[in-house]
């Protein structure tokens, strides 16, 4: 079920360079930003849009794939097969299809959601709704200071679109040795990961035993998704948010902030860190 | 119609701060995150649920108008007034309702962005639905490259949740010649610049002969907001999307990208940079 097909990530350009006060016409490479549709359907059920994202084209099966699991809409094992939309003979490559094998039920995420709120919503309601489809994680892999620190230099030094346009970010799912195991860029933070999680489950596989890293912040979106993905070790390189903590402290996931050289902090569950 | 009453914008927290190979308990700030669920009605109307984001808290009346306001969904000079939700006599202080003038109606943007495809979507069509509500910007505001240069330290001053996190986006607004007016800070990128737009809007001004700066990158969103809300010149620090720049050269917008000490690019609409 690969993806990859037909659409270039990166974008050519014309740009005005300012350097020291002079002006210069150079070529320039640009992240490719596109919309993709996401449609899910059972058996004999007709496809409904479920979302629409703004990503960078490529492993778009993954991640429509990722994306139905880490929101709680299809359980990994559950996808069937995942397609592009064919109309009059052509291919659409911005709408990809997700046929499930049992019922697809778009209301019951949200529903779930909003259960336990009587007017209005909170972080608590929240962090309830995704505790209720996913286990507190009790995976007793454990990292070493300096295998985490070296996690950066192997992100960055993956990025291969990052590199021609400086505009992507990354998440990398590697081993407890340090390893890197997969990569995935996109424009949108929570795409890149929905991708690792995707590519995952449709190898029938999940995240337990593995590190997670990620260019930029850790929002509570992200720790929601690594846990159902059951990732025990989440970091980033930069900030938490208050909501991810909480999370994250509450689903049993270790998370690291602020993954710089020289030090890191340490925000859950330290327990996972030889420090 | 202040918003900022009652809700911390930092969490106070302990973390594990590894240095150098010594780990040592300290206490830390994060940037808060709730999610706010933002409704919208009309006169008449029952309200009924658009969106719900993750924020920090503050400013919500202002980013519940600017989300409405640059989604296109409600035009800005027709919000008659913003109020939290009352429940039980308690005001619930995730939950903003916007009471439009006229009629609101939920499925004109979702009905516009769709109109233009027949199986599916793409960038053009994402594009042209913004066109549809936005006339190309005309503004003749021009700024200098020194005055470019200077914008992101005023805006790294101006952020005082950053100081104590290290966790927040920033969107701030600037004359052209480099004063800083406005600066709301977020989790979320969108949400900044959708907090300075709806503070605009809500004055009942929109972003004209301004300058616009974002401590992200530059999204196709992002570009869509700043041209409803009718910025002429919209920098980032990091860089932009292929649709961003088609989006952003189609509507007029000046691009700038990689604003950062030493010089910029200029991605569309180069008239307004005296490099």
């Amino acid at each position: 079920m690969a993806s990859t097909a037909g659409r270039s990530r990166v974008a050519r350009t014309r740009v005005i360079a300012v350097r020291d006060g002079r002006a210069h016409e150079r070529a320039d490479g640009l992240a490719a930003e596109e919309p993709l549709e996401i449609r899910a359907a059972g058996p004999g059920q007709e496809p409904v849009r479920v979302a629409v994202t703004m990503r960078t084209p490529g492993h778009d099966f993954e991640l429509a794939a990722g994306f139905l699991a880490t929101e709680g809409l299809v359980a990994p094992g559950d996808v069937a097969a995942v397609a592009y939309c064919e109309d009059l003979g052509a291919q659409l490559y911005n709408v990809v299809t997700v046929r499930t094998r049992g019922p697809f039920d778009l209301g019951a995420a949200e529903r779930n959601f909003f259960a336990g709120s009587s007017c209005g919503i909170c972080g608590k309601a929240a962090l309830e709704a995704v505790a209720v489809r996913c286990e507190p994680l009790l995976d007793d892999a454990t990292a070493g200071s300096a295998t985490l620190l070296a996690l950066p230099d192997a992100l960055r030094a993956g990025q291969r679109v990052f590199v021609r346009t400086g505009g992507l970010h990354a998440a990398g799912l590697f081993d407890t040795g340090g390893r890197l195991l997969l990569l995935r860029e996109d424009v949108g933070r929570h795409n890149a990961v929905d991708k690792v999680v995707g590519t995952l489950a449709l190898d029938g596989g999940d995240g337990a035993g593995r590190i997670l890293l990620v260019s930029g912040r850790l929002s509570f979106e992200i720790v929601q998704k690594a846990a159902v993905a059951r990732v025990p070790i989440l970091c980033a390189v930069s900030a938490p948010s208050s909501l991810a903590v909480e999370t994250a402290e509450a689903l049993g996931v270790t998370a690291v902030g602020f993954l710089r050289p020289g030090g890191f902090n340490i925000y859950s569950h330290p327990e996972r860190v030889d420090a």
